[in-house]
């Protein structure tokens, strides 16, 4: 049995090798390749936190992963990050713990952002002039640090709620000037990357300009929503990672509830792909994809992570 | 975050310190002081696997459990035990792990064996002249091995299918002799307790004697059986652990097909244990205890491995 610490992680993971595996796990997912019940929940009140407890594997694997990520939002006034997570690795062939990855969350935003670089690979228009980047957090950083793997512009423009963190936003390689709004930000821009945990959309279907793409990562659990209900509607493309889960509480839930019509037209990351006819045809489409987070990616994420120590 | 392996989980958690904390649960579970969600289920098919996930805690208490549990049937021709499993300890507080138990499966024997100790503490009659044992494995060597701390007698008798197993039989300070048979056993004991994981009756309801206590622990998934369906309707008093899981899968699920009448008669044995007016009234009276075993018991027995090394 190893235990990895963070360091060990971090050092572990490549972006390339992440990428790699999140774009294979979607994939076996959407072909029907993977098992992965339904999220398991803890709540607590004092002081309020949650928990998750995701789990699965892909089949064939000789290793399956359960995901055990809290949030506990008191925490920060202890000096504390709200957020933690740990990673089991088990064998799949005999149920022995083969790693405990304790990766304090870390491993959630790479495989995160892994999938915002897997979008963008299958759906971005071929000339990026300028990435979007809304919200200035961890995982805004770290999508744009994954997307110089898929996407040769190095230019970024990121909108933030507080303008101070847009003004200190920083990525190495990357020329990053502050918008003035999203609507500014989307009319300079044609990859749009959403990442913040807003409760009410900061991006109006009428800014966004034909021929681009946007990824929204931020609506993982029921009640949050980045997206205008009705750019989904405007969009050439509708992508989601989960039909199951989009359809419950992502972007497309709320879209779906204006527009049901639309139910059909979806198509996930996997099934692009697996057959990238499904995803952009021209540089005139608009695209969208409403990323909620699926426990595959836990798996394909961990697997790289062990794989990285299993071999020393 | 501390790693604690089998050997120093061993060392840590005495019977007494177990079978304290797992009556305590019992009596919080049945006040509805506990959140235990439903368990979570991974299934494998090559090689064939199943595992458990279960998960919960006590209100107020600063520290919640996740267990993964594993039985892989194929494992004893690798010369590996079947079952496997880990225990985490995470905090409440802050959602950050505070420890990981290697504990290999041994918590969930102790737990067990714990249960059948606060069972027969609350139900035995006050008398006991022999302990019957059904079944010869692990857990029947513990069950006995934890009754030494509620019950004075010393005498066993043990019946088990393989009667090589039953004549091998043994346990420090008891004195042992195999039975030719279940009836020969229930003829000769007024406390028993079933430790198999049968899937047909072993006991039958006209075998036991006024006066008798029998507990079952082996019926912890549909499909297995060790008491006769009519045993319940035989007793006078008629416990299970968890009322929701033993209508579902238990010994009480296959008393209930035949007598639904019966089904208001139940009694959980944490209710015993907050009222003993609940329980055995007198020396003539049957009573029988169903336990499927409820993650209300793995957390407290990991509370009980982790407080041996917390204060050190």
């Amino acid at each position: 049995m190893k235990v990895l610490n963070r360091t060990e992680i971090e050092a572990g993971v490549t972006p390339a090798a992440a990428i790699a595996a999140i774009e294979a796990g979607f994939k076996a997912y959407s072909a029907g390749e993977v098992t992965v019940p339904p999220v398991g929940h803890l709540d607590f009140k004092h002081p309020p936190g949650e928990v998750h407890i995701k789990y699965g594997y892909r089949h064939g694997d000789s290793l399956f992963v359960v995901k055990i990520a809290s949030g506990f939002y008191d925490n920060p006034t202890h000096g504390l990050s709200s957020g933690s997570g740990v990673m089991l690795v088990v064998s799949a062939r005999t149920g022995f713990p083969e790693a405990m990855l304790l990766d304090e969350g870390y491993l959630t935003n790479v495989r995160t952002a892994a999938a915002g670089a897997v979008a963008a690979r299958y759906l971005a228009p071929r000339h990026v002039n300028a990435i979007g980047i809304i919200g200035a957090g961890v995982q805004a950083r770290m999508q744009l640090d994954f997307l110089r793997h898929v996407v040769a512009c190095r230019k970024a423009i990121v909108w933030a709620r507080d303008p101070s963190k847009a003004a200190a936003f920083a990525v190495p390689d990357f020329n990053i000037e502050a918008a003035d709004s999203t609507a500014d930000l989307a009319a300079r821009c044609n990859l749009i990357i959403t990442t913040t945990p807003s409760r009410t959309p900061l991006l109006a279907a009428s800014a966004v300009r034909p021929g681009t793409h946007i990824t929204a990562v931020g609506a993982d659990s029921p009640g949050k929503q980045e997206l205008d209900a009705l750019l989904f509607a405007r969009a050439d493309i509708r992508v989601v990672d989960s039909r199951v889960q989009c359809f419950q509480f992502g972007e497309a839930a709320h879209s779906l509830r204006i527009h049901p019509e639309l139910r059909d037209s979806f198509v996930e990351l996997g099934e692009i792909v697996a057959d990238t006819s499904l995803g952009r045809r021209n540089d005139e489409q608009i695209s969208v994809c409403d990323l909620t987070g699926v426990a595959i990616q836990d798996v394909e994420i961990a697997k790289v992570a062990y794989a990285s120590v299993a071999s020393e």
